[in-house]
């Protein structure tokens, strides 16, 4: 018997995790306050008793805003090398969990390889793998079939699992019922509702959710509960289905936490801008103030090959008014696979969306940076500008492929730099120009 | 004596213009509800009396937000075919307004070919331009000179003149009696901030305002006015300095309109995204609802490289909450002079910034090109989607770039496509994957 399963039981019997101190630390969170939001589920620390390479990170509120990158094996990207590249760049961006979604032949070997190696936390979505793994078409799965993936994920250190439990017959009903533009869109979720649909079965994973939880509780796995019916397009934003499909979540929550399963709830999808707060603030209250965890939102339909934007957009008013976790979007969404810089693009954007929010919640410590970088741009001490960047190379790359005349400008403004005219002034100096002509 | 010298003029007496027209018709809005807005100044209308070739595009409350393009020639960079080639691509993405921000050699030349080739509305600072035009230093710049600069302008087409003629010496105490991190920004600001401290004179703009209007008036020239202290940073966001030159902006804006001289209100700037809303309102209220123009806002100062992205979040914020129009930032920003490609990436970012907003604003016929995309993307009519996106080369390169081995889905999901799957089965077909092993 051991003296606790999962961090959300030991949280509860006041019992201080290493994970626990980790999180506080580097949260500049009292342990005694952290705990509290543990115990009551507000916050999740995703630590599979496996993954020891881990660097544990909380989710939920009062804490910094934590991005997700999407990568993994697909039939139609078979190449594991360029895959373990993005997750190098992953970790370098220092994003603190990465999803990975292989649908394709040797999961397996990858997922090991990356449980291995990251220090960010790991999701995967059973359900994707489930036909690969299994090697069998998706009429031949049982629910026990799907069961056994949700296990050997566990068994393998895979920190949360997205199961689209609440895609049960009542919310299929009301997506049925209302009717809806893009109909589903999570590809998960569109892969449990065939099987409902051609086996005329219950959700399994609504069915058997008692087992499924037992399964998560043993490695100390957090459920991510899936959103199958995220709206596809504007029109389905805020819609019926969407709503219903919350209800279930927000009762599946209250059961995980019952078993000391810890919880995330996943959220839209594309929705007009004037939506999202109100969207953060029912998933809150329906799902008992469980972590948030958001794709997009994507606050237009029209930006193919900029929906990193899109969904920056949305993802800062999101986290601003309630989200805790950002999945991030790259360029290439709706249009093909994502290639390394894709990666990047989308990484960036999402950090963006993340540290903007956290500037406006007031999260401890997170303007520190910006401050800096004003100070560094007051003096136009470029290598100190460079090191506070997001993305430091980008920064360098630009600066330095147009270098202007004088060092202290840049090739915008040149003499003409405004930071410039005003410190000489400031500091009792005749200004120039003529000079540059 | 002609029968009315502005639109402001024209709307306040009822005449019917044909700008008035054409904006109508854009906005399908009520021709009388337009003149409305007209003639109390929440809407202008910039378009120069010279400049013939201008498509009008109305700016302020109920109208769809517009977007603004930045180029010119300056010191570091002469190449008059690279920024010719940057106007042929802002007028290809149909935005609204150039503003030509020459400040070095023959900027008259440069502004002549554009005034007579753009449908866009253009805009200039002529303080950039006074150094170069006047062939002066700016010590040797007399009041007088300052105002035949913008008479220039006005004579060549110019629709509006960004003036910084709230940065008078009221303001000017605030600021210094305040301090702040990055004193000023702007860089009209800046020069008019050395003449100002260097002559030991009040601002010419400020203090010879009347006769600047007078030159507008002739000219229908719209006043932008300027917001020289706009914030640098976040830490310089909404304070003294900022606010207290809005304040003189408003009393401007007044004067302006008593001479029917039509006017835009320039806005910030770095800040952080939960102050953008207030702004926007203060900004209504001390300007007397006179149409708001903004730069950015950018809401986190560490992303140099990806500007055009902080700045479409607080831009598309800020239009939700109030700004009519938006002044586009590229990724080059803080760093360079954009290329071609920087001033595409600035265009879209800043496009689906306007787009979003509108759509949360409510405007008519925001959502229409959306919900297009949904039924196209629900047929997975590829045409039909590269077609409504705003950038619609990138989006079919991106898609052309790795073909899916079936054509009915993308490289992202291939056969696992969730429209594809959720389709089959609603159209009752069963649904395999195997073959895709």
């Amino acid at each position: 018997m051991r003296e606790y399963y999962t961090q959300m039981e030991a949280a509860k019997k006041g019992i201080v995790t290493p994970q626990m101190k980790a999180v506080a630390e580097k949260e500049q969170m009292d342990l005694r306050e952290l705990m509290g939001k543990m115990a009551s589920g507000e916050v999740a620390v995703p630590s599979n008793i496996h993954h020891t390479s881990l660097s544990p990170e909380g989710v939920g509120a009062g804490l910094r805003t934590k991005i997700n990158v999407n990568l993994g094996i697909s039939g139609d990207s078979k190449d594991y090398e360029r895959e373990m590249k993005k997750v190098d760049m992953a970790l370098d961006f220092g994003v603190e969990s990465i999803m990975d979604l292989s649908n394709y032949g040797k999961t397996h070997d990858f997922r090991e390889k990356l449980i291995e190696k990251s220090t960010a936390m790991i999701g995967t979505v059973p359900m994707y793998d489930a036909i690969g793994y299994l090697d069998k078409d998706l009429l031949e799965i049982s629910a026990q079939d799907f069961l056994s993936v949700v296990e050997a994920h566990a068994r393998e250190g895979v920190d949360f699992v997205t199961i689209h439990a609440g895609l049960n017959r009542r919310a299929v009903e009301s997506f049925r019922r209302e009717g809806r533009k893009m109909n589903i869109v999570s590809r998960g979720g569109s892969l449990l509702f065939a099987w409902m649909e051609m086996t005329g079965n219950e959700n399994p994973f609504f069915e058997y959710y008692d087992q499924v939880l037992e399964i998560l509780r043993e490695h100390d796995v957090t459920i991510s509960l899936g959103d199958a019916l995220r709206p596809g397009c504007l029109e389905d934003g805020s819609d019926a289905g969407q709503i219903a499909e919350l209800i279930e979540i927000g009762d599946l929550t209250r059961r995980a936490w019952a078993k000391d399963v810890q919880v995330l709830v996943e959220g839209p999808g594309h929705m007009a801008m004037d939506e999202i707060a109100a969207n953060m603030k029912i998933q809150k209250r329906l799902c008992h103030n469980a972590p948030f965890y958001v794709l997009g939102p994507l606050v237009t339909d029209i930006a193919p090959g900029y929906d990193h934007i899109t969904s920056a957009i949305g993802g800062a008013i999101a986290a601003a008014s309630g989200a805790d976790f950002l999945c991030y979007v790259t360029p290439a969404e709706h249009l093909r696979l994502p290639d390394v810089n894709d990666v990047r693009e989308g990484i960036v954007a999402s950090r963006i969306a993340a540290h903007a929010a956290d500037i406006a919640k007031g999260i401890k410590g997170a303007r520190t940076a910006d401050d800096k970088m004003a100070a560094a741009r007051h003096k136009m001490d470029w290598e100190e500008m460079f090191a506070l960047a997001i993305d430091k190379e980008k920064a360098r790359e630009y600066f330095e492929s147009t270098p202007p005349a004088d060092r202290h400008t840049c090739s915008m403004c040149g003499k003409m730099c405004a930071v410039r005219t005003t410190n000489m002034i400031l500091e009792g100096k005749k200004v120039e120009f003529c000079s540059e002509r």
